[in-house]
């Protein structure tokens, strides 16, 4: 197996642009990571591409890479298509770094893309819905709506309008059972929510840009109990891309600041009982092994907090923390700018936006500018080494696709 | 890069089944594989599933694999969901192929699926729309009419009613330009299609199992001058699915009759002039490259005959005959069973059938049975190394993706 190196990364701010289709926010990606690697496009050999939602929201479906990168003068190279919901384009770098970890090709593009913020609300609402398995999805969201309004009711907070979101009352119902297991509260999810919004004002790629603290967290409109507003990922547009090669190539165009992949693995979530171990956990030990490094060995990570839980459960899947102490380590400052290990620099998926199929690619891309020290004000100091953990989906009671990398400076 | 087998092939009888979903399909084609691999389902480590309509067919999007493996109690591996319009299952195959050529996993499935016949008419000829820039499609669409309906005037068959078939009118356009060019005939290109029409007859696995002479093709009615209805891939439902191993599990598990991949090559179409060498060519030139092998090498073929012009494009670009001379090659029967070199025993999509993501898998399906001498009737005696061409889609003047694959019985 040959090394692989990201040589540039690059993304459009995330947020709504109605006035801005795929081409147009691929385009601005792409540019900026072949800029970033110094590459020109012609160079290109292989790329892959992560997309859920075009086929819904735009009709497009089937060759929704080719004809984005048509668009930009790229053509004649393979070109694969990847869909894995909000883990799209971490499985499409899969993609791209399996061609050159293999020796197929020398330097390869990873493009993630998403048009979420669609005109029609009830369009806007249902991408989510093509997560999950359309034959039980009805069952699914009668049985998820039952138990987040029974849990309204209980914790005494107000009953919530409007449509549910499916997949906030699925978070939802997996935070309670943390809670009631492990005693964590909801004041630790809103440090780990207001953590984000704080980063994330420290980011110009960010959907919001506010600092939020952690009453203004707990007093937000709650979207499922107990999760509040600013605890779930906003709807968004937004691109990012990263260019790979192998060592040979590296050392041939004299690239300053590589970053090697040490580690990535994907796997699916599958039936379980609610304690077994996680996917996430289990994907995490195999990235640790592939890697020849510890939890410990880690800088930062960016991980996937679809909700502020998410990013609590990802902190002990990724052994920053023993499992059941998500809640007081976050709660403490660990996970924080300047803390023992920084978590969402960026802003998180929370706050700096969660157009999915772009997501798996702008972590990579805080990771790699991270690790070069281009963070600017959100700079993690002396990073060398880290990771990232991007889920989608929904299969069973976890996640069906989960994606680690490692990453190193050299 | 470790070799890779194929030790198992299975697929559904393509056809028309308004009563089944992608999961009984799958459910049958991967049961079959398993049986004929003698492996057990929980011994399988990565999966690749390809699929082109499902979001628009059924709505479900973003994880179309998981939830067709988890309905046969597979699950925890990775998957990778792959588009490629009707070269999906064949892009699914790279994938699943890579992933065990660079030793990350020792057992691998693809699975190709595809529902299309839809009970909306409307929406089933939709389906393919989705396999074009949706930016320019109208305008594509009005080019492709009026170009058919002057070559209809001009020949003099009678114009067509009905909604006008888009890829068809494409297809159309290609065969007269080839027509035109190097003296090609609608006889010639019937005789093809009567070729694909026996052979399917052969073919327990075939949407059409009638027999059919060139006058029947030549007579039946016309889609698109020069193509006639037989001329064209029907619409359909099915599924195929192929183990694959690594050749240490092989040695270990002790397979009889594997299949080596001696090639597999994928690549996207680009804008071109239309006497600029057609992406097939390309990609035929690199899999005879990878493979060490010459055409002359080869037994027999699979090829994308979505039309009868898509078989004798793929005999010029895989060489088994010289550019311009694929309509009198194919006249004199050297593509039929006991020819110099069979092309598309199985029926081909002609006849066959078509469902576009399940197509890449099902033709590798026939390869191996014809290597391991399992096809029957159809039988292609003596065969030892079998070649796959896939395409898949539209951009510019060709193929958003190609995908060649040659194929050797050890």
């Amino acid at each position: 197996m040959r090394d692989v190196y990201i040589i540039g990364v690059g993304m459009t701010r995330f947020g709504k642009f109605p006035d801005r289709g795929l081409k147009s926010l691929t385009q601005e990606a792409v540019d900026q990571a072949l800029k970033h690697s110094g590459v020109e496009k012609d160079k290109l050999e292989v790329a892959s591409v992560g997309n859920a939602y075009a086929g819904i929201a735009t009709g497009q479906e089937s060759i929704r890479g080719q004809v984005v990168l048509r668009a930009m003068g790229i053509g004649g190279l393979p070109v694969y298509n990847i869909e894995n919901a909000c883990a799209s384009s971490a499985s499409a770098f899969m993609v791209t770094w399996m061609d050159i970890a293999l020796g197929l090709h020398d330097i390869g593009l990873v493009l993630g893309m998403e048009k979420m913020y669609l005109e029609d609300r009830d369009k806007r609402l249902s991408l989510f819905s093509a997560s999950m398995d359309q034959d039980i999805i009805e069952a699914f969201k009668q049985m998820a709506k039952a138990s987040a309004e029974s849990a309204a009711k209980k914790s005494g907070a107000k009953g919530k309008g409007g449509k549910r979101s499916l997949f906030m009352d699925v978070y939802a119902m997996a935070t309670r059972w943390h809670m009631e297991k492990y005693g964590t509260t909801q004041r630790q999810l809103a440090a780990i929510s207001a953590k984000n919004h704080q980063n994330s004002a420290l980011n110009p790629y960010s959907q919001y840009q506010e600092p939020m603290t952690i009453e203004e967290v707990l007093s937000a409109p709650e979207v499922s109990y107990p999760l509040t507003r600013p605890m779930c990922a906003p709807v968004g547009d937004g691109a990012a891309a990263a260019i790979l090669c192998s060592g040979q190539t590296l050392k041939k165009i004299g690239v300053s600041k590589p970053v090697k992949v040490r580690a990535a693995i994907q796997a699916s979530g599958r039936d379980r009982g609610m304690d077994d171990p996680d996917i996430g956990e289990i994907v995490a030990d195999k990235a640790y092994e592939m890697a020849g490094l510890d939890p410990e060995d880690i800088d930062l990570a960016e991980v996937h907090d679809a909700t502020a839980f998410g990013e609590l459960r990802a902190l002990e899947n990724m052994k920053f923390c023993p499992v059941g102490d998500g809640g007081p380590f976050s709660e403490a400052g660990n996970t924080s700018l300047g803390g023992k290990i920084p978590v969402n620099p960026s802003g998180g998926l929370e706050s700096k936006g969660h157009p999915v199929g772009a997501t798996g690619v702008a972590q990579i891309t805080e990771i790699v500018w991270q690790l070069r020290g281009e963070a600017e004000k959100r700079q993690v100091e002396g990073a060398r080494i880290g990771l990232t953990e991007n889920g989608g989906g929904n299969i069973g009671l976890e996640e069906a696709a989960m994606v680690v990398t490692i990453l190193e400076r050299i």
